[in-house]
């Protein structure tokens, strides 16, 4: 694996690639990967002939209350688990090389980007699709694959491509479960072993949401109440339970079709996001 | 001259150039075309071997007070002025081709999207950068060029390439100008014959202010007050001179170099622009 950190030096390798006619798959990181991760660097080979992969902690996604420097860093692991995955080229910025004078033009989302996950964590959104366009411009990928666990982030990045009309392929990765269906987070090493246990629920109930969606349910706000009230009385604080639209995540009519059941919930520290499309 | 009005069908058109070897040059423009577009076709031909321009009347940056639907549309005249130029590829789009939906994702400029032109023209610089950012990626040229006449515009795109890291040379066309020193510019066809003769005074003010500096002057604003004096006691109505620095358009200080003079005065109805680099 070769790993560059300037970015005129990963252009002249990725333009060696190009070259040789060889196809590009993007998989940016912030690193601290757990297995979720190494699926989209495997499905990314499924998709392209050369994957580069991306580790740079975006000090723009971060909003006030969070702590950028607290972020888990662990790139020797990270680096052995990228080389297993069959990567290529990985491109590890510092801040200087990647914002080398403060990012003055944004990118900047619709509406969608202050709610759900964009409610508590302001301009999350607008640094998220800023720093992608511009890892996009460096690496210039054919596909780029993004984990539908994050499934808002997905869906800002997907629209983004769209509406600039990037030459760009986004790809959604399915998220990877545990045996009993709580998705992996890097979050999760936060759980004591009584929450670990707890923790599938929220998986749980949005099965059931989806299940009665499939028998026919249109009561959507109460479902989605029932299934917060649920988690609440097993020790949960639920920030949202909610069936949008998997397009734009604007919440769903009776009629809409491709919906995703989208939900965050505190147990004990870590919040755990989920969701489920139908 | 090859003319789409399809997106995929350009990049496939373009797609051949690129495994030609050929490098791509563009230029962008909202047609109307008059001298100073066809000189940045002309050196368009010096940096690239393939020379690709557009022509969009471009809905997201007219302002509220802007009349979209009077924009003159003069599509057969710049055809015939972009064959004779050496043009290879015209891509016209029509609003549904390069907006099949609304825009909502856009390119946010900082605060200087607000200042001088955009002072009057509120939304203007944002809808620029989005559209050119969206075209970019259309065409993803090697090297782009717009003229100095728009010193604003220039220093956006400009700034916008270099933090997104595009892939792509900004190259600044100098000014065409009449006999008289008037910069050329669709809007001198509102000048009635007076008001023509008038009209190189704009050219006139700048270059005194420029010698001034040259000769040591550094009371910027008392050098740009009596340049605004003059032109309003022959009939214009002024609405900025000022010393910016050329790389930001921020007012510029007693120590900074590189230096530009902007200018927008009313001559009866037309706004005229104009600048001149220090």
């Amino acid at each position: 694996m070769h790993i560059f950190s300037n970015v005129a030096e990963l252009r002249a390798a990725l333009a060696r690639v190009r070259q040789q006619g060889r196809s590009i798959a993007f998989v940016p990181t912030m690193g601290n990967l757990h297995a979720g991760h190494i699926s989209l660097m495997q499905q990314a080979r499924q998709h392209a002939d050369c994957v580069v992969a991306s580790i740079f902690v975006n000090r723009l996604q971060f909003g006030p209350n969070e702590d950028f420097d607290k972020y888990p860093r662990t790139f020797e692991a990270d680096c052995t688990q990228l080389r297993d995955a069959g990567v290529e080229f990985l491109f590890a910025p510092t801040e200087q090389d990647l914002y080398p004078e403060p990012q003055t033009y944004m990118v900047e989302p619709p509406e969608i980007q202050h709610m759900l996950e964009g409610e508590v964590r302001p301009g999350h959104f607008r640094g998220v699709a800023t720093v992608v366009m511009k890892l996009f411009q460096i690496v210039q990928p054919d596909v780029a694959l993004f984990g539908k666990k994050d499934y808002q982030q997905l869906m800002v990045l997907r629209n983004m491509a769209q509406q600039f009309m990037l030459p760009i392929k986004i790809i959604g990765g399915e998220t990877v479960r545990a045996d009993d269906g709580l998705a992996l987070s890097s979050r999760n090493s936060y759980l004591n072993a009584t929450e670990r246990a707890e923790a599938p629920r929220l998986q749980q109930v949005l099965q059931g949401i989806r299940q009665a969606v499939l028998n026919g349910q249109r009561n959507y706000e109460q479902l989605c109440q029932e299934a917060a009230d649920t988690l609440n009385t097993h020790g949960w604080q639920t920030d949202y339970i909610s069936i949008r639209r998997q397009q734009d995540l604007v919440p769903a009519g009776p009629d809409d079709r491709h919906l995703v059941i989208v939900a965050a919930s505190r147990l004990g520290i870590p919040r755990l996001l989920d969701n489920l499309e139908i």
